[in-house]
Formats: C-alpha cells, sequence, structure tokens
C-alpha cells in the first residue's frame, strides 16, 4: 500500500542488524489515524469473510487488532505473553523463539476466548521469521478456529516468514513489504 | 457510569485475592463497543482540556488509549515494561512495584515520544494501589509534560491508589469505582 510505504520513507529509520525502527508512528507512539487507515485496507481485502474475532499477540499488536476489530464489528483477542511455566487447564498455549531476543516464551490464550466456531483475522505489526505468527496459528488449530487471513502492517519479506505462511496456504496481507534494509536504505518491493 | 457497571455485574467474576476478571471484554478478549464506550466518555469529561497524548502502559491499557486517542484525534504512546537493565541514555525511565507479582519492572518511554510541550491524558484499565499509574506521572514529571487527567476504565476505591493520585491534586474519571469484592460480590461506589 502506497500510504505504508509513504510513512515508512518519511519516519522509519534503519538501524544496525537490520532493524527497522518505526517507533514514532507504529510501535510505541502510534498515529491512530494511520492505524485507521490500515485497518480500512484490512477490512477492504478479508471483510467477506465472515470473520468472528481478531486475533493478536501483546504489545504492539493490540492497537492495528483493536481498530480492526472495530471496523469488521468484531471482538478482539490478544495472546498474552507468560513468563509463568505453570499449565492452566483452561488456556490454550504456544512456545515461540523470539530471534530479537534469542530466548522461547509462551503464548496464551484463554479457551473461553476461541473455540471451533470462530473464524479468525490475524494480525501484527511486524512479519520477519513468523515464529510469533506460527504460534498463533497453533493456538487457532489447538482451539479448532479457521484462520481466514493473516494482516501485517510491515513484512520484511528478505526474511522467511511470509514465503512460509504463503506456501502452507494463508493468505496473508501485508501493507508494505521490506525487500531490504542494506546500507541502511529501505528497499520495498514491488 | 452505569454501562461499565452493568457489563461488571453481567460478565465480572470475582477471583480468591479480591481479584475481579474481566478477561472477557476488556483486557484479553476485547469488546471494542465497549471501549468505544469509554473513550466517548474520556473525551466528554477531558476534551477540552487541548490534550496533544494519550499515554498508558503495555499490554491492557494500548487498546483504551488506542481509542481514545483517536476520540480526541492525538497520538498515544505506550510506556514498555523493560526486563533489561541497560539505561538508555534516550529514555525516560520509572522502577514500578507490582503488587500482583510481587516484583519491580522498569517502564520506559522515548524521549522523542514525549516533551515539556505536551498536554498528557494518562489512562489504565484498572487503579488499584497506583504503582503504574505514579510510574506514568514520574516519566511525564521527567519529560515536562503536563498531566490534564488520568482516566481508568476500573478503580478498586477500596485500595489507595485513587484517593492518593486526587490528594495529590490529579483529575482521576473511573468508569467503575469498585468498593468491595469481599463474599465474591462485587459492590459498587454510589
Amino acid at each position: 500500500m502506497e500510504f505504508m510505504e509513504e510513512r515508512i520513507r518519511r519516519d522509519g529509520r534503519v538501524a544496525p542488524g537490520e532493524i527497522l525502527k518505526v517507533d514514532t508512528f507504529l510501535n510505541h507512539q502510534i498515529d491512530v489515524s494511520l492505524i485507521r487507515q490500515i485497518a480500512k485496507a484490512l477490512k477492504e481485502h478479508f471483510g467477506n469473510r465472515e470473520i468472528t474475532k481478531v486475533v493478536t499477540i501483546e504489545a504492539s499488536g493490540i492497537a492495528i487488532a483493536s481498530i480492526t476489530a472495530e471496523e469488521l464489528g468484531v471482538p478482539m483477542v490478544f495472546a498474552k505473553k507468560s513468563k509463568s511455566r505453570n499449565l492452566n487447564s483452561d488456556t490454550y498455549k504456544s512456545r515461540v523463539y523470539s530471534y530479537t531476543h534469542d530466548r522461547y516464551y509462551d503464548i496464551v490464550v484463554n479457551e473461553n476466548a476461541l473455540n471451533d466456531n470462530d473464524k479468525v483475522l490475524l494480525v501484527d505489526d511486524f512479519l520477519a521469521n513468523g515464529q510469533a505468527m506460527q504460534g498463533l496459528l497453533d493456538i487457532c488449530r489447538q482451539a479448532g478456529a479457521d484462520v481466514a487471513g493473516i494482516g501485517i502492517c510491515i513484512e520484511k519479506s528478505f526474511q522467511p516468514g511470509g514465503k512460509a505462511l504463503r506456501e502452507e496456504g494463508y493468505d496473508v496481507l501485508s501493507m508494505a513489504k521490506i525487500k531490504s534494509l542494506e546500507n541502511g536504505t529501505v528497499e520495498f518491493e514491488q
């Protein structure tokens, strides 16, 4: 989407390690009018799929998921990052590896928040290696919920997450796809 | 507010330790239309104070802050819970004690997200002992930002946080004030 690429070009900042900093408008300070534009684009693409819930992971996905859920007129659910090793019997749980922090963490969703009548739109701010998204898919599988699609703000398409998800048959819509962050420069997929 | 009390009566659940579970509509699965109602109530009360930013803490405050920020037409900022002990020179930082988890954690806000031209509305889902809110106030003080008010979804008024903030002169608006959770029953302030 042109609006997202423009915003990244204007306010994004490339940091060492192929990191794109978007903390002035997307995941720390948040321009809510941009989020509304993203939500409308997601509704345009996924709006006719009888979605019953929008699901994300804390924390950066919550603003996007909330406003997208409002567009679609459905509740939103955010998976919590769990530090405790307690297995609650009434939660779905999946283990996620974070490349950023080089550690595993668990994500949990209450059983009463997701079930086999649900048709889910998964959303997140970034898609890179796709570990967090695979964790959400695992939780949807445990709940027996259908996944109607995946909405992403910024996909780093030089990392394998998006390709793997599409090969698994998921409809992944990314607002911006970044081909390269080499030499401190953002290059978008055409 | 009547709408909030009604919803808590209908869908809230009291757990041992005077805990009010609202995870089916407020802080895990989220009824976004309820959040919009909250945002409108906050706008009605605080809307004429030239607020420039809505600020909260991850994760449960983010949905409320996002939609309130949209109502007010300003950006929102969420303080991050930091596990690292690194002192970044370009962040405001405050230490918060969590009664729930009996431990200290740091919250951080980037310096470029808050400054002495800002007039801030602080929001959160719960106010009990007020530790998290005091951390946000500390960060606003560091930034030189004015605090125009504090908006809370559920205040446990049998705990001291709200009283202390009002004695310090802050205008705290709570959607629901809970006087007691004894014997598994929710009693509201009149």
